[in-house]
């Protein structure tokens, strides 16, 4: 008998092996072409798919409007970082491939109150791991409202995700090995910590209050909250975009958030922003963004569409970005971002 | 009493006179974040919201599976003409921003079986006028399944989407004074005329079979039809692309399908698709576009990885794009692209 248990556990665990020998072929991105036959990644385009469908029903549910974005920009369609945006020539001047539509779905958050987009975002990061990408799926949120309403508006969009899934893709997440009963149980409301405190019980691994976090320290944040879900809220504003709102009391901080996912880290940006004309432009040209852009030859004129028109609009307003492939990671539990979609782009898989 | 009714027509005639000045702002690209406070822009905004939505709910009454798809690609992301194809250095190597997602949602079909997908299509046109735009929304689905079976999702996806803004946008739709009692009124199934009668029809202009239609001609045809939608069919091989599937009984045509919508002129794009691999291979390499491509300095490599695939894979399968834009021209009964989209991108429109 209890030979026999063995063999069925052995063949189990042959099993298993095979699942995650298919998983790890997922992660091909050389000749990507050749394995889109394999099940697994039907699979993970079946759950993909239900995930932005998920999305898109509480954007529904809740009364927000898509807007068509453009993805041809200024430097206004820049997220942070200006080094890594793709540039091309258009007709003569510069362009880039858009990193984030945020700047310009906030400009219609004072007449349409509450907007989304789903579309791709491109870096220019040559890195091929399991890391980087060049572009992915950003799933983007604004609306005419506070930080208190975009902490639940995110919680409530990504539930919606994976219970999308859940009621639709049991086979594939049986396929792909996917511990469903882990994503039925997610505790809500999602566990919120300041980045102060966060900062606190990272301070024997020598980070100190104004540092990013790394992966690892996001990794070991998750797991001290049960592998979790996990807002870190209120940043040190010198680390994060131009355009986050200063707290009112303290404003070395701003109102913003990062939420952790297990496997993946970082999965949402999210702030309340800025629309004081004065502000804006003095936060903007003391920004390393600008800086970066300076260097690549740019200038404040990238940037006169936006500061013209909060001169004389700009109201209250709160958004997110959501990157669809960390929520993927986190729902299949694979660290590799290769593995979460079927046409993962890097510098060798352009097809 | 005659003066009391003159004075009323009067003020009707300045209010329409008013609303026909609005949409010709709405037509202004050079300084658009000036316009984004226009009641109209946002009636656009929430409109062209709808019509997304009534998409999406045909492809999910209809189980197509939505696949997130590549927007920076070799020539395989070209539609018909590579010529329009912005490019660009991607780590030393040059990459188009993709006009189609069309090839790439193909190989999925033998997979997946119904797929879709909505996003950006780029072309590289200076023309700054009421025709042209450099990014516009493209609704792309592809299936397991025949030409007959294609018409049939066309005409519902349209449908879908129209009922859906008439269900949702009635102020707005008054507001832009669209006509909505026309378009409760649409005559189904959508009239199919063959090209080759289409063709005899134009004799009179000196349209010979083999032409391309021009926009004055498509228009013609529309008004023939009672200014209803027209599905154009069964055009010559020589000016269609080079995957669309020969007809059985004369290899002279397609399998292919446009759509003529009125005011806007071609709006789908349809075919059954080759998947023979030699047939394949001798139609692109003599294709006109395979021409332009090798002139642009690009060859056969671009293409490998699809031949590749076709050469152990590939069933019958049918597909189309739907340009957004042309649909709302359509809606609002405006000939120029511009006033269809909140950020409409040109040479002049970029931030």
């Amino acid at each position: 008998m209890w030979v026999v248990k063995t063999q069925i556990s052995e063949i189990g665990k042959i099993l298993e092996d095979k699942k995650e020998l298919n998983l790890c072929l997922l992660k091909n991105t050389s000749d990507r072409h050749k394995i889109l036959p394999m099940k697994e990644i039907h699979a993970v385009a079946k759950i993909e798919s239900s995930l932005l469908k998920g999305a898109r029903k509480y954007f529904e549910q809740h009364d927000f409007i898509e807007v068509v974005v453009p993805h041809l920009t200024k430097a206004t369609g820049a997220c942070e970082n200006v080094v890594t945006m793709f540039d091309m020539d258009y007709f003569g001047q510069r362009a880039y491939l858009s990193q984030t539509a945020q700047l310009y779905l906030e400009v219609l958050t004072p007449f349409l109150e509450k907007v989304w987009c789903i579309g791709p975002s491109f870096r220019a990061e040559p890195h091929v791991d399991g890391r980087h990408l060049t572009e992915f799926t950003l799933i983007e949120l604004e609306f005419a409202g506070n930080f208190e309403e975009l902490l639940n508006h995110i919680e409530g969009t990504i539930c919606s995700m994976i219970d999308c899934a859940l009621n639709e893709r049991t086979e594939e997440l049986q396929l792909l090995n996917a511990d469903i009963e882990r994503l039925k149980k997610l505790k809500r409301p999602f566990t919120r910590v300041t980045y102060t405190k966060a900062v606190e019980s990272l301070a024997e691994l020598g980070v100190n209050w104004g540092d990013d976090f790394k992966s690892t320290h996001e990794r070991i944040l998750v797991n001290m909250n049960g592998n979790q879900p996990l807002f870190v809220t209120h940043f040190p504003k010198t680390i994060k975009f131009f355009n986050m709102r200063e707290n009112d009391d303290n404003p070395e901080i701003v109102n913003s958030a990062d939420l952790l996912l297990p496997m993946s880290g970082e999965a949402v940006g999210a702030a309340e922003r800025e629309y004081r004309y004065e502000k804006l432009y003095q936060r903007l040209i003391t920004s390393t963004m600008f800086r970066q852009l300076v260097e690549k030859g740019g200038s404040i004129r990238d940037f006169e569409w936006y500061l013209d028109f909060y001169k004389k609009y700009g109201t209250l307003h709160s958004g997110c970005g959501i990157g669809l492939n960390r929520v993927t990671q986190f729902i299949l539990e694979t660290d590799d971002i290769r593995a979460t979609t079927a046409f993962p782009l890097n510098k060798e898989s352009i097809l």
